[in-house]
């Protein structure tokens, strides 16, 4: 029995997220299948973190323990033959008996990508969310420095109620404007569920002059989702790498 | 009555092509079928060139003739809000009266996108081809020198028998590799039936060493399609642009 650490992309544009669940296919279970599949037993994978449904990776870290003979690269060939065409698994490597991809992240990168054309985009039309109208780039910095740090982030959490603590640490917001799209890229030690995407509503929200930067210490102090901005839409968020 | 000028893209994946067909839905065919809906009468687009089924299109050019007090950006709006959203209309401007985007048309650039990656692509995988191994570019290239010209290109035609003439121009033919993909750009005067596919499957038997770059120059002299390679896959073939 070995442990192994699996970098994983997907498009989740047809799946309802990451973790395993009752009603909807996940990227979990698919992952899980392949491999019950390739081994004979039960695998239990472990991912960084988990997204949610309709959100994209371009490199998820995953652990699981296997009892195989394959080599890792075989393993990678395995999977990716017997994967749907929206998971791919890009690499897979022996990992110490202790390594735990949840346990051990030390921090994420998501980006959200934004179209601001004025017509709508094709080629990418299911990883970008369509705005109406450019917002002031300028403006969403400003809000965006105000909810960098080590903060008690239940605003930004949909179900705070189920989390032994709401503090987290984001290193980095960075807004960014190329040609029609704007992207909004996220560091930090981890996230809480929807706060990606809440942040990014919220920020919008400021870029629209619908509120002031200034507001985003008030947000964060009222410790209550009501606060904040809506959440933004799934399509446009993707996992862009897990660190360790 | 007024002349317009069309700058239309589309993901050609569920798609049978540019032109109208009694069986399969067509890009030509959702172009006139919005614009009917928008003036009331038939209108007749006409397309610089037709894509087969399944090839995507950049940038198309197109012509149509159009009874409308619409402004060229509300005949764009308009066309995006009921188009389906693989296919998008860029542009609309007013075009000259003997404005013709077919037989106008001076030349055209198509590229042909090749994954040589040692997994599997994930968000463009709609829109590339799969090599199973990396084919030489270098002899490849080769190859493509000897394919360029003022040349008769019957060997490089499907319906030969339905042209009036099989002679074209094709000015360049690039190969570049960046990465995991690898590129073929053809720019010429203009191609006949499944003529870029075509010389693309014969240069990468060539850049798998099943074929010499030399033996190109008997191809073109055979005059016979069943001297050169297969027809490389629609999917990782796209129109880039059209000149005038």
């Amino acid at each position: 029995m070995a442990n192994y650490r699996l970098d994983v992309a997907y498009d989740g544009t047809r799946y309802s997220g990451w973790e395993r669940k009752s009603n909807g296919v996940t990227i979990e279970e698919k992952l899980e299948d392949v491999l019950a599949r390739m081994t004979g037993r039960e695998a239990k994978v472990i991912g960084a973190g988990r997204t949610d449904a309709g959100v994209h990776a371009l490199s998820m870290t995953a652990s699981v323990r296997l009892e195989t003979e394959l080599s890792p690269q075989q393993i990678r060939d395995y999977m990716n033959r017997y994967l749907p065409e929206d998971i791919r698994v890009n690499g897979v490597s022996l990992a110490g008996d202790r390594f735990h991809a949840r346990y051990n992240a030390k921090g994420k990168t998501y980006r959200y990508t934004c179209y601001v054309g004025e017509t709508k985009p094709l080629f990418d039309r299911k990883y970008v969310t369509v705005l109406e109208r450019r917002p002031d780039a300028e403006r969403m910095r400003r809000a965006a420095a105000l909810l960098t740090g080590t903060r008690d982030y239940r605003s930004f959490c949909t179900n705070a109620q189920k989390k032994k603590s709401t503090v987290r640490t984001v290193e980095r917001i960075e807004i960014r404007e190329e040609g029609d799209r704007l992207f909004i890229d996220f560091t930090g030690s981890g996230f809480l569920t929807n706060m990606v995407r809440i942040m990014t509503g919220t920020l919008l929200e400021v870029g629209y002059g619908e509120r002031e930067p200034e507001e985003m210490t008030g947000i964060l102090e009222a410790l209550d989702r009501s606060a904040a901005g809506p959440t933004a839409p799934a399509k446009g968020l993707c996992l862009m790498s897990v660190d360790y």
